[in-house]
């Protein structure tokens, strides 16, 4: 087999076999195919797309280049949410323990904050202590006590998808539904689950702005998750605002808390619901979706799940105090208004640029070895369609160092449209796919 | 400028500005863009295609990544001629003397042989002492005295287009007109050239087997030079069979002898008149082709074409014995006919495989590193449309060594197809492009 007649199959818009598949992601693992070569093939993948059998040989070859844990061993079926990321999306930190103690597993590998959106283990990272690089014997150990943990991507998850990410990453060839579907489902499907939930984000704050595209990218992963023997469901939700009124890390961990106290914003709240609620029903732990949404309803208003967060917080090596005290979470020391320049409705919101704002002030990575401050970041006071006064206040910018200020202020200023008319409401979840 | 946004553009079929493509480029050359990044970038690029303006910044660029000869105090306007590669084609080393002794230059830099075309410089190597690897100083010196010198690519001359060329060979994207184009023009005009004869070859032995696919990379080549100010012309020629009666190197410079004798196989002494007679009409020294033909001609029956190549040969350190006693020219141990299964005419010849089953035999190259016989190849005893008997011989292999001689043999045998009816029959020149 000669890698250079795959790159041709492909750039020829032909199919490759299950074997050329994984002949070249494990050589690509073992470097003994260079970069130069996956990137032509990466290339012609993105162009040309890929058949279904190619999906997903491509997404076991990935997942099998690495470890795949087994819970075989511990009771219970194991489930796990996936979203594909937005500003102020934080469901995972409400969702995994009202699953966990609704009596499901749920064996979380999170990311970390890309391009304009936040990520799970940075969220994480604002409660002091807390340790998301477990070694995978560790991971076993909370997931065992808590029935839930969170980390991060390991070294032996999935090496493939981490290798080949980076080399996309810096050859353009990230945004496409085939190899994001390969490079997500890999990894969750690494995770040992029996079923996986999927948000689909799609809006002005998502990678997918067209409903169509988010509806294309879920077919192909629930499709590719069913082929692999998994319950799959995708939910395409909405991301043309953010979600919750805040967007930055310490201040996400907040509203978690908040709506595990049953409190919080309403459609945090709503989603983290429904999500759990479907979670429930793939699990075999509820006979349909609505008696999922019931229990994960009585999981906070009993206290349970925020117990349970508690608890993972302690296991996790984090300061559980936050969760009674959360004024023990990192707080920026200055703020500023953003106020509307006219009276009207918010008619629009350029969410992708809030979640680049959050960035500028401090929030965010640029470059992988940035450092983050877990203080800063954005507080919303309209929502898309609200009514607004000139010169009332649109969000607040929560932040350390003035460095960048003006620029993350004239983002957050030219985010938002307001007119005469609010606009059509949009639904917090869009569509569901696969069931 | 980053290069992940300019490997997008192309991916995404946009365009590129000429400043774009230089940096590309040069950073290439230089080193601070690494394979993988120009990996990508050409597998878009092949997909996609390229604009004219693309395609001539490209080929500027490449240019102008090494030295581009200036032969400006030489008197006499220069020339070349171009073949993108056949089977038998060695017209090169017929025309370098007709055009030289017609009072116009040739700084000709040729290539190896390449897949199953052979190659100019392998030719000459196979008379004893000939040096193709001259230095700029020595090229200029045999150029001013003889009026034609046959070199290699040198490190100075284009090494964009060196660098490039390895990358596109292990990543597929060889085949393809804007990539061929920018490879070959690049190259032809840093000899610091006035006019361009281009031979683009089609048939079954030319790289480019179907007429359009041929048409359309002159169509490229001639639009770029002309852009640059050359005075261009492409002849689309037959390569539907083996040019002339040999393949195989030192057989081969057997046939130009016998050519520049004013004897030798018809085809090639005609294609050879024709080429130099547009070299002539282009390089202004005479006011027609028909002219150029004529003085070309004159040339061959004077002797004086025959007595020029003597010049070079010694010039260049060769034995310039062999133009008058050709038998010193190596000659393989062993000969082998092959036969016609059957009577009747020949009516197609798959001309590539005759060229594979040279290179078998050892007359060319497989990796870049392999070692040639200059002795072997093969003598073609009869052409399309010929009539033959049951028995009779096809063609003759000439070899050293029988390691490989079955897989050659068959190769050979399978490469006619005997009819009862002749084929129509082709022209030498199917068209002629640019004027």
């Amino acid at each position: 087999m000669r890698v250079v007649d795959l790159i041709r199959r492909k750039r020829d818009a032909g199919e490759l076999t299950p074997e050329e598949i994984k002949f070249l992601i494990e050589g690509y693992t073992h470097n003994t195919i260079p970069d130069y070569q996956m990137a032509a093939w990466l290339m012609a993948a993105w162009i040309r797309g890929l058949s279904p059998a190619e999906l997903a040989a491509l997404t076991d070859a990935m997942l099998h280049s690495g470890k795949v844990l087994d819970w075989s061993d511990l009771p219970g079926r194991k489930v796990d949410k996936h979203s594909t990321g937005g500003v102020g999306d934080k469901t995972s930190l409400v969702i995994a323990p009202i699953v966990a103690v609704g009596g499901l597993r749920v064996p979380m590998i999170s990311g970390r904050g890309l391009g304009h959106t936040g990520g799970t283990l940075d969220k994480l990272e604002s409660i002091a202590g807390f340790n998301v690089n477990l070694s995978l014997a560790e991971f076993r150990r909370v997931l065992a006590k808590c029935g839930c943990a969170l980390i991060g991507q390991t070294q032996e998850i999935a090496p493939a998808d981490k290798k080949i990410y980076a080399l996309r990453d810096v050859t353009a060839t990230v945004d496409n539904p085939f190899l994001i579907c390969a490079s997500i489902m890999s990894k969750k499907l690494a995770e040992g689950i029996d079923a996986l939930v999927l948000d689909v984000k799609t809006g002005s704050g998502a990678f997918m702005k067209k409903i169509q595209d988010a509806e294309y990218l879920a077919g192909l992963m629930v499709e590719t998750g069913k082929r692999m023997g998994k319950k799959m469901v995708a939910l395409i939700t909405d991301m043309d605002q953010p979600l919750g009124r805040t967007a930055g890390n310490a201040m996400e961990i907040g509203e978690c808390i908040e709506v595990l106290g049953g409190a919080g914003p309403a459609d945090l709240r709503a989603l983290s619901i429904e999500l759990s609620g479907w979670m429930f029903f793939l699990g075999d732990r509820t006979k349909d979706v609505a008696e999922g949404r019931k229990l994960a309803e009585e999981m906070i208003a009993s206290g349970r799940a925020r117990d349970k967060f508690r608890e993972i917080i302690h296991e996790q090596g984090g300061d559980a105090r936050v969760v009674d005290e959360p004024q023990r979470l990192p707080k920026a020391r200055v703020k500023l208004d953003v106020t509307s320049a006219a009276a009207g409705f918010v008619a629009e919101i350029d969410c992708e640029r809030l979640g680049i704002a959050c960035g500028v002030l401090g929030g965010g990575r640029e470059k992988k070895e940035d450092a983050i401050d877990p203080a800063v970041g954005l507080e919303f006071h309209r929502r898309l369609g609200d009514r607004v006064e000139r010169g009332a206040p649109l969000a607040t910018l929560h932040y350390n160092s003035d460095a960048r200020l003006a620029e993350a202020r004239q983002l957050v200023e030219s985010s938002y449209r307001i007119a005469p008319a609010p606009p059509a409401p949009r639904p917090l979840v869009h569509k569901v796919i696969g069931i």
